[in-house]
């Protein structure tokens, strides 16, 4: 494996990830957020279990984060999981996409709260809890509800500070290093969500 | 980091994981599904994103099992999205599930049709790519459809022939590497299958 530092945001990164409605009318939750969103800047493909698009760094946050929002807004519990990734060996082919510019295209700024565990996996890295720790500090700054569980870190208020904690975990990670992988898993409108507020 | 390599299911193994049935009635579904679960061999917390299983290796994949299997029954479109981990620095609470023995008490044996992307990230190495191509094989020993796809390998088949291939090559693959993690997305039921007899 290649194990060089890599130049930031000139690399194709991607995202498989799923999204799942909880109601018999997923179908048309799915289609009807994926029609409101504008995927113009990154490679896309959907198959039975999930869908992957790659492009470059923004516009892969830029779009995962539009399709939650836009399922989101429904009003029925949403829950999005995806794995973000560079560097993964063999990664070629959508390259046309590295092309866009840094412009973001979908605007995302609903109020909408969430809850977000994530887990960042700098392969080959062994001193990864020191970024994560860093990347928990930024989260807070945010405004956001941190906690450390087992396995991954859990972020709890508004939807874009969740992503933009993500995409800054991200993009911060993949700068040292040359394979990164991150999940995440986000929830929004659930029944057990239990808000900073409700202690309040 | 410590980089030794450790004795097999001595260690405590986890997955972070969520359920997801699209319905309406997801809640009953998932505490439906968990009422006929035998949990009593892991230790288990489940909160507003994901549920939490931790003990010794058989007993996590026969309960992650078991809880798709339970779910998938009730016919709904139901995914599972989950992080299996071992050796993961500081995990240590739950040791008390250690003492457990080798017998799995779930029966998950139904007929089941399901699709599943995963990969498997043994960090710290850099020969996981062989380590891969030789699970691919062993599940497709096991009568699955297998493809490569970006970021992931895809299953189909039989869901306890994709849960035995999960737990295989997780197995596998942290008896030679101290910290491994594996992500699994699995979906049965989904109006959107390609089913291999499709095409016969």
């Amino acid at each position: 494996m290649d194990n060089q530092v890599c130049n930031g945001t000139s690399r194709i990164v991607g995202c498989r990830f799923s999204v799942h409605p909880m109601t018999e009318d997923f179908v048309s939750v799915i289609l009807g957020a994926l029609e409101e969103v504008d995927t113009s800047k990154v490679w896309m493909q959907t198959d039975d279990v999930s869908t992957c698009i790659r492009g470059r760094l923004p516009h892969v946050f830029d779009v995962t984060q539009a399709i939650f929002a836009q399922a989101a807004k429904t009003g029925h519990h949403v829950a999005f999981s995806g794995t973000y990734s560079v560097g993964c060996p063999g990664d070629t082919e959508g390259d046309v996409y590295m092309s866009e510019d840094d412009t973001k295209v979908n605007n995302s700024d609903i109020d909408q709260y969430a809850a977000c565990d994530f887990a960042l996996y700098p392969l080959g890295s062994d001193s990864y809890m020191d970024m994560i720790m860093e990347q928990v500090e930024a989260a807070k700054q945010r405004g956001l509800a941190v906690e450390s569980i087992h396995y991954a870190t859990k972020l709890r208020g508004e939807a874009k500070e969740i992503f933009a904690t993500l995409e800054q975990a991200f993009t911060v990670t993949q700068e040292h290093n040359s394979h990164v992988v991150m999940t995440a898993s986000i929830s929004a409108n659930s029944p057990s969500h239990k808000k900073e507020t409700d202690n309040e």
